[in-house]
């Protein structure tokens, strides 16, 4: 059976590049790379080359990249650490309705422990309010941290418009670049933010690694204390191996995007009007123009998305569904609700992320399988009965 | 030339069993393991079959073990994280002078942030002074936090008569056990323990993974918040690669510990012996008996560390010193100071760590080719000129 990976939100298959550049350092190479002898050496020479790999790809300098283990520690490192060490300026924080988890939960956290937090609202798109933003912010706004790409609806968040605002009140802007890596071009310079997340394993990297870009004079505060490493702001044995594989993915990205985003555009664009041609009732989520290059996200409607995703992986398609489903309760998608769909919508929600290898063949496969599928599920469809009710619901959709 | 690695405190090479398990992870098994499909499922079983074997190693239920990116993370994730979520109950914390930096920093942190922290002298040995900490303990006492073993001295820490302190008082007791796995037996219910702390690449799994135990019903504050990840304790993606080599590391440990430890405490022996012999003015630090089984540490008098260590490693022998130079200031040990030695004497500190495949060839080239280098050193010493001042000195060394 074909086999058609579209969940490259969820994490990305280490590139063959990364694989064999990482082997040597998880047997031969396995020294600390704190240590004065030449096994130290030569992990402390592949950190650092893994640094500037990097750095490059965002247009940074090696210095600003703090290596940590992963885009959740990154988020929360900004968000934590940017909020406690600028304290003095004030006690107000930013952050959008849409952002991650790693984001919003320790946002919160900070709210219990003193800090007044803004949650920006978003438009049907998912596109956060800039005016709602301009309001908000007061002298006291030390940090607004909004993301870059929205992994569940795929959309582009304004935040050189974002920075320019913060100016006005002198707060720091971070922006959560995970989802971004690997589909778009991210230039630190051009964004001008003072801080960014990335996550390795979204751009064909290895999982457990990841960085936080941090602009040369930006203060932080640790998350993680420990030895010297990392400039002493991320303590912790180097994980040498990841680390190498995130800068040989870096490199490898820098050098292919041009060629991978138009493609995996044009892909997405095919995957888009053939699901909306061949499918009844289905609608795509997130901006219509301002989305990832390799993501596609729709509703369907009548349909429960796990069922939806499980058929599909039968038939060697993997997708993800934007409706988390914790335990037998379900749980609506924060995304989607702050975008204005009421639950029984979201619940048919879809993602399909495409990648550096999706083929045209894997966009075709899905188009003639997706569609009997759906079929298929509308008539054992629970919701059947109660068609009448979801078509008033309907109008509730902020798409029609 | 002949390699000898000495140096297992600072990392330890992953075992062939170990490297190859985590191969198929970073390859074709890369599925996230929150996803529904099978690489998902794939993903999920692997860790959960990790989680059991960590919990094997230890004695430990798999649901206590949470994973985390090292030791450091796991330290600090502790510390913080038991502190406040007790923090009704009071708000003092005890922690020893020899504790890594991964447990001083953050509780310097937490003091700076209202705790009350009681740092515990130790003895000439390394080992804490229970009187001391008897008196210390009251009813606001929420968490000791005092390793198992001291990865610069050896020294191991009575951590059982810790507990029964601790229980007078109802605090909770977490212990750093990153030196100590792969060296001694660590059972968590002997113990006694509410958390402990584990690093996969001290015990021959890969670095940039660990784990943390907590023992059933205690609660924790996470320091990493994201997703549903183990337990809601820890987000981020899982890791996957790592935490199948340090479950795999973990077998290897438990299964072949009983063969590897009287080797090692029988070359350790020799090597002492040996060293004490050949090198006049050498004295062993830590404690002569509780100490780790594969830890032989010392100071050599008129000595600088890293010029010693740099020679050592020109004939291939790679070992650690107890001084952590950092730039070119020389900053003392702060483990040998607690101890009570000066810092001239700590600058001539040497850390000889063995492992599972140390060999009686291996320790037999250090007793050879290590009296001529301290011999040619002591000629070339600055401290030369100032002997007759050093043996004054020397009167202040808690050995003599």
């Amino acid at each position: 059976m074909r086999k058609v990976y579209l969940d490259h939100m969820a994490t990305t298959q280490p590139d063959e590049r990364v694989y064999q550049a990482m082997l040597p350092f998880l047997k031969e190479y396995y020294g600390n790379a704190l240590s004065v002898y030449d096994l130290g050496v030569t992990a402390r020479e592949a950190i650092e080359s893994a640094r500037s790999k990097v750095a490059d790809l965002i247009n940074a300098k090696p210095q600003e990249i703090i290596f940590t283990s992963g885009g959740t520690e990154s988020n929360n490192f900004a968000l934590r650490g940017l909020a406690t060490a600028y304290h003095k300026k004030g006690n107000h924080i930013i952050v959008s309705l849409v952002e991650h988890h790693s984001i919003t939960n320790p946002a919160r956290i900070l709210e219990r422990e003193g800090f007044e937090v803004t949650f920006l609202p978003v438009d049907k798109f998912g596109r956060i309010d800039l005016n709602f933003l301009e309001r908000a912010l007061k002298p006291e706004t030390v940090l607004i941290s909004i993301q870059l790409a929205n992994p569940e609806v795929g959309t582009l968040q304004p935040i050189e418009e974002v920075v320019k605002l913060a100016e006005k009140v002198g707060a720091l802007v971070h922006t959560d670049a995970v989802a971004a890596l690997g589909q778009i071009e991210v230039d630190v310079e051009k964004l001008d933010v003072h801080a960014l997340s990335l996550s390795s394993h979204q751009f064909y990297g290895p999982k457990g690694v990841g960085a936080l870009y941090l602009r040369k004079g930006t203060r932080i505060q640790p998350l993680i204390y420990g030895g010297i490493q990392e400039g002493g702001k991320r303590g912790g044995t180097e994980n040498v191996a990841g680390i190498v594989g995130m800068g040989e993915a870096a490199q490898l990205v820098k050098e292919n995007l041009k060629v991978w985003k138009p493609k995996m555009q044009t892909l997405r664009d095919k995957l888009i009007k053939g699901l909306v041609e061949r499918i009844p009732k289905i609608h795509l989520t997130g901006h219509p123009v301002e989305r990832l290059p390799g993501h596609a996200s729709f509703i369907v409607e009548f349909i429960e998305g796990e069922a939806m995703l499980l058929m599909l992986a039968m038939k060697g398609i993997y997708v993800s569904s934007g409706s988390t489903c914790t335990s037998k309760a379900l749980k609506a998608s924060p995304v989607l609700s702050s975008m204005g769909f009421p639950a029984h919508l979201i619940q048919g929600s879809i993602v399909f992320s495409l990648g550096k290898d999706t083929s045209e063949e894997d966009i075709e496969y899905v188009l003639s399988e997706m569609p009997p599928i759906i079929e298929k599920l509308r008539e054992m469809s629970p919701f059947k009965e109660g068609w009448r009710d979801m078509e008033k619901w309907e109008e509730t959709c902020p798409h029609h």
